[in-house]
């Protein structure tokens, strides 16, 4: 009979943890989609439209791992007015040998949130100038605190500037991580001005009009854009992407649909076909990532099923080997 | 927190069976695919072609139902080396109104056995000829099982005849199915003569080569073909699909790409864009069935995510009316 272990959020909480550790996973895990032979199919997505709700499901297999992952993510926005969370779901863990069900992970869409921001720290890792005096946010949900902790490991910053369409809630997330961070966090009242101040600037927002525009970008800037994961979502202005000088995806084939690079390439800005390297490609060093000080970088994360397989992975090692977690006969 | 039910193989084999009510069940489940405004996308495949296995992840939202499933179908056919089936998976059960994660389904490939087979059934009982005297399988796995254990709930028959590839196979079969049923049944030693017998065949093989000739066709027959479900299967001539009275098929955006519909498209013998009737047509009433005793009809069955959420809702109702299973806080 085989045995499946069930893991809850507060197992895998106790197990997996945003830190440089996690971040070193998430950069192995990009690293093997240029350089294995990484089976990653096209998201499954399904829309609800009468409940306002979606669920996508991921999944990626890397040779050479125990295990892969598919996850379930649904997206239920009216969630919020019965009071429950809008994002949701879970990971269930398959052997890569034998495709036999490994674990469950019951982790309420927590693994995602801090693969996703593991992410934004490789991403800032291989393309953010050295030096960051001030770091900028744009958005003040979840990711936004998930990111900048996550930036703070790899890019040290001095202070942090944020811009939300709700001011009370830009204020509220500046009270918050300034006490997190030890260091200043202002709200600032325009976009403009927390791009014009940073070297790194991460938005986060699930934004359908372009929040940054190409005439602010300033030699030595690095913006990660997360936000965008659907076809109708869009942070940046088309002309930003076109006017970068280096340009990074985290998936081609995604960004082109449900990126920035969709965006771009709809606005006739960029051909259809265009190919810009891949997070993987450079961290594994097959494409240059910033090479001088004053370029502009723009890095476009659609989230991965690589990131999935990665961190579920080594959720369920970690559990294992701790005893943590409930196994089940079936 | 969010309580979630797991469900073992053994939970829901004591609560959900082969019997007529299943048969119902997946007959309305097609009915509203036909009738109702369901959200049912491609399916998501992933090959692992070093491992000899792939995964499948199916799902499906039926408007008027409280949640949809989203089924992992894993099939790695180096299994048996190892002592282990091929085939097995588990069914995740989501709120359709918060999509919040109801049920755990670990049913190693349970349901899915049961629902095929169900679906066997309600093919046949919209197209089969009214009277069987001879029902006839071709293969000897568990589906020939099944199907014709589903067969027998719709369409009485006297006797069966089964034919496979390992004669072996096929008399262990008869010998366990003529005890099951308390009917005759015999092997025989060519898929021709099983066809010749029969008024109703069940094809439930891998093949990659057409089993069943267009020319063996006679009137009064019907053929459901459930085996194929991949681009490189095929169990039927595609001649047959041509010279039926009547194809219906399950999903025909599915049929046309992983089913019999698809080696007739690019044999040249059906255009591509043809259009058969669904089987929740045929239920529903909005496309004929079966109309005379004498016609010649094909079921092309590939199976769908509805027949998925139609029995994860059912098996998590039927559970949780009866305290059946564990609940986990997440």
């Amino acid at each position: 009979m085989p045995r499946i272990r069930i893991l809850t959020e507060a197992d895998l909480r106790g197990r997996v943890t945003l830190d440089l550790g996690l971040v070193e996973l998430i950069e192995q895990a990009f690293a093997a989609l240029a350089t294995r032979a990484v089976v990653m199919p096209p998201i499954l997505s399904m829309e609800i439209a009468e409940r306002h709700g979606e669920v996508d499901v991921k999944t990626a297999y890397v040779p050479g791992l125990d295990g892969f992952a598919i996850k379930i993510s649904p997206g239920f926005f009216d969630n919020p007015k019965l009071g429950l969370p809008s994002l949701n779901g879970l990971m269930v863990l398959l052997s890569a040998e034998t495709g036999i069900v490994q674990a469950v992970l019951l982790d309420n869409g927590y693994l995602t949130d801090i693969r996703t921001a593991a992410a934004g720290a490789v991403a800032a890792k291989h393309l953010a100038p050295r030096a960051v005096r001030s770091a900028a946010v744009l958005g003040a949900g979840l990711q936004a605190e998930l990111q900048i902790q996550a930036l703070a490991l790899v890019r040290p910053f001095g202070e942090l500037l944020v811009w939300a369409r709700d001011p009370a809630k830009a204020e509220a997330y500046a009270e918050k991580m300034a006490a997190r961070l030890g260091i200043p966090v202002r709200t600032v009242p325009s976009a403009e001005e927390a791009v014009a101040a940073a070297q790194v600037v991460v938005t986060t927002t699930p934004s359908r009009e372009p929040l940054i525009r190409a005439e602010w970008l300033h030699p030595g800037l690095h913006v990660t854009a997360m936000g965008s994961d659907a076809a109708g979502k869009n942070e940046l202005d088309p002309a930003v992407l076109a006017r970068a000088d280096l340009l990074v995806c985290d998936r081609v084939g995604q960004c082109a649909t449900l990126g920035e690079l969709r965006a771009a390439i709809a606005a006739g800005l960029l051909p259809a076909d265009h190919a810009p390297p891949e997070l993987g490609q450079v961290i594994a060093g097959l494409s240059a990532g910033r090479t001088t000080d004053d370029q502009i970088t723009v890095a476009d994360l659609t989230g991965t099923g690589i990131q999935d397989t990665a961190i579920a992975t080594a959720a369920f090692q970690r559990c294992a080997a701790a005893g943590v977690g409930q196994e089940i006969e079936t």
